[in-house]
């Protein structure tokens, strides 16, 4: 039997990830305190502006634990955050981690849940700053916030897109979709782990260095990244900016993983790519004539495709529509509420 | 039947918070963001340091709906935030809010619920930032992230007590717990809510104000809020400082009506005061000689009792014991894990 939670309570709990975050090497910035005291202190950098990000993942609602491995599931938790501060130009610097837990939960799984957690704030160098433990008595719950730091007043934010302004969109938004279908149309998570889109849904890569560089070379209008699906979230820069946005279906990137997967399970692979879907890909607007300026920044860094998919437009009826242009030029108006209103 | 999250669903929810803040004149500071982008961004003033807590209320592990209104819940979920960054000596400033929902919650608890949390957020001109809002398949639950701010090099620690320091306790530690009982033991959560106790465990008041105070004046040499019990947080300060205590016990504050309701309950009072209650006074520990100016600072702010306990001691054989001397003057040694070890 894996030791538990109910066998050694919250302060032994508390003891242990003290230890593993001491042992994994995460070094507190000096004067500031770590998870001993009321409150994590830190003294901000003068000239910075902090960003800060809260985001939670509850069992059943988020993630499945037959389908994803605690060192898994705490590097998703923290790179959904991560991509957040990266979205708008910003470095992770320090974390809180609140944890619900029920007390059959195996000490292991935790630990390996911080460890994932520690994976993936340790190439910025940022650290787990305090946080809370609690019982949970249903559901467990991962809630991180994370709190970064960017150069006053280069944060890029979504309500200053502009009509006329190109829409890019970084790498397949989609795969993570798709690869929760495959998991849920599958007989067992672990024969699937390595499956490229089910790896998109399990282990997503955060662009928060695409995003930094985007940020500071000053050429991006509006930037966010995208947790509620392509359309869900480039509804909210055209809520945000007071625009519209018309986007061209053929350009819409849709990987081979995905064309085979969707021939296979018989889906549309659009849907995948416009709707609900966790990929912490980027949306970037900026005017015409920085394509090429952000798409070879972006490539430098990293040599995921950078698709020019549409173009902010002004407001229509609805501020906030996005038309998508389909092969025989008729445009269709797709709402934020999504696909399940459009007639496809 | 009132209208549930299921009705108006995520986004409209997240539009209904956003006329109820901006209703409550909850102004944000010029350059920060609210809750309509990636992150809270907000620029931090030079010369103060950050202080960062989170803390959790689950349902059914920290609060029961039957017991306490929404409003109340949201009050007692900021306060005890507010407690961690006074207890500190700072001042709240910025606050984001996750709640995890079934989506049969109505729309007006969670409206109440926010109103609670600008309520006390309100005397300090704090704000809430940011946030998140998810489905819970469970427990509710409220998961508060809260910034405050405090002029560098004036936050009061907990690993900082010296032998000798005398030990100050504001307040009735372990009303909340013996409201919580009477609550237990009552047939309707409604007929006791004016109940002294019940008010305690329902609407505690933090004393960051006091702790701020307290804090300015360099005086304490340790502080901390009571959220584990009298003995849990004393033991922090210990275990923190690398010292012991000693708690005489007839100087132990009881109240009235804690003597009353242990009476009826036929309980013992000091178990209440010892152990697990949440009511956000303060421990302060400091030199012999400063006890009665710190008195005095607190009386200014508000006539609650502040009582000297006992003293910190050298550490004994296991660092962060505390001696409970009792009127025969035997010492006993109540260790952190608390009265169930502990015979009486």
């Amino acid at each position: 039997m894996p030791e538990t939670l109910s066998d050694i309570g919250e302060f032994g709990l508390i003891d242990r990830i003290d230890l593993l975050l001491q042992s994994a090497g995460a070094v507190l910035p000096e004067g500031s305190l770590g998870i001993g005291d009321d409150c994590a202190a830190f003294q901000p950098r003068p000239g910075y502006e902090l960003l800060v990000t809260c985001d939670a993942m509850v069992e059943g609602r988020h993630y499945l634990p037959r389908f994803i491995s605690p060192m898994h599931l705490g590097r998703r938790a923290m790179s959904l955050n991560i991509s957040d501060i990266g979205a708008m130009g910003g470095v992770p610097r320090y974390a809180l981690v609140s944890l619900g837990l029920r007390p059959d939960t195996p000490v292991q799984d935790v630990e390996a849940i911080y460890l994932g957690f520690i994976a993936e704030l340790n190439p910025f160098d940022a650290v787990i700053v305090g946080g809370n433990l609690t019982r949970s008595e249903g559901a467990n719950f991962i809630d991180i916030t994370l709190i970064g730091e960017i150069e006053a007043g280069r944060s890029v934010r979504r309500a200053t897109a502009r009509p006329g302004n190109a829409i890019l969109v970084t790498g397949y938004p989609g795969q993570a979709a798709a690869g929760l279908q495959i998991l849920l149309a599958g007989s067992s998570g672990t024969d699937l782990e390595e499956h490229p889109l089910v790896q998109a849904y399990n282990r997503p890569s955060h662009r928060a260095r695409e995003g930094r560089a985007v940020a500071l070379s000053g050429l991006a209008t509006a930037m966010i990244d995208i947790s509620d699906g392509l359309i869900g979230d480039l509804g909210h820069i055209c809520d945000e900016s007071g625009v519209g946005a018309r986007v061209i279906q053929e350009n819409l990137p849709v990987s081979p993983a995905m064309q085979e997967a969707a021939g296979r399970l018989e889906k549309d692979p659009l849907h995948w790519v416009l709707m609900d879907s966790d990929d912490y890909e980027l949306i970037i607007t900026c005017a015409v004539e920085h394509v090429e300026a952000i798409r070879s920044l972006i490539s430098r860094l990293n040599p995921v495709p950078v698709s020019l998919i549409g173009e902010i437009i002004p407001p229509s009826g609805g501020a906030g529509d996005i038309q998508l242009i389909s092969g025989n030029g008729i445009p269709r108006t797709v709402s934020r509420s999504g696909w399940n209103h459009f007639a496809h």
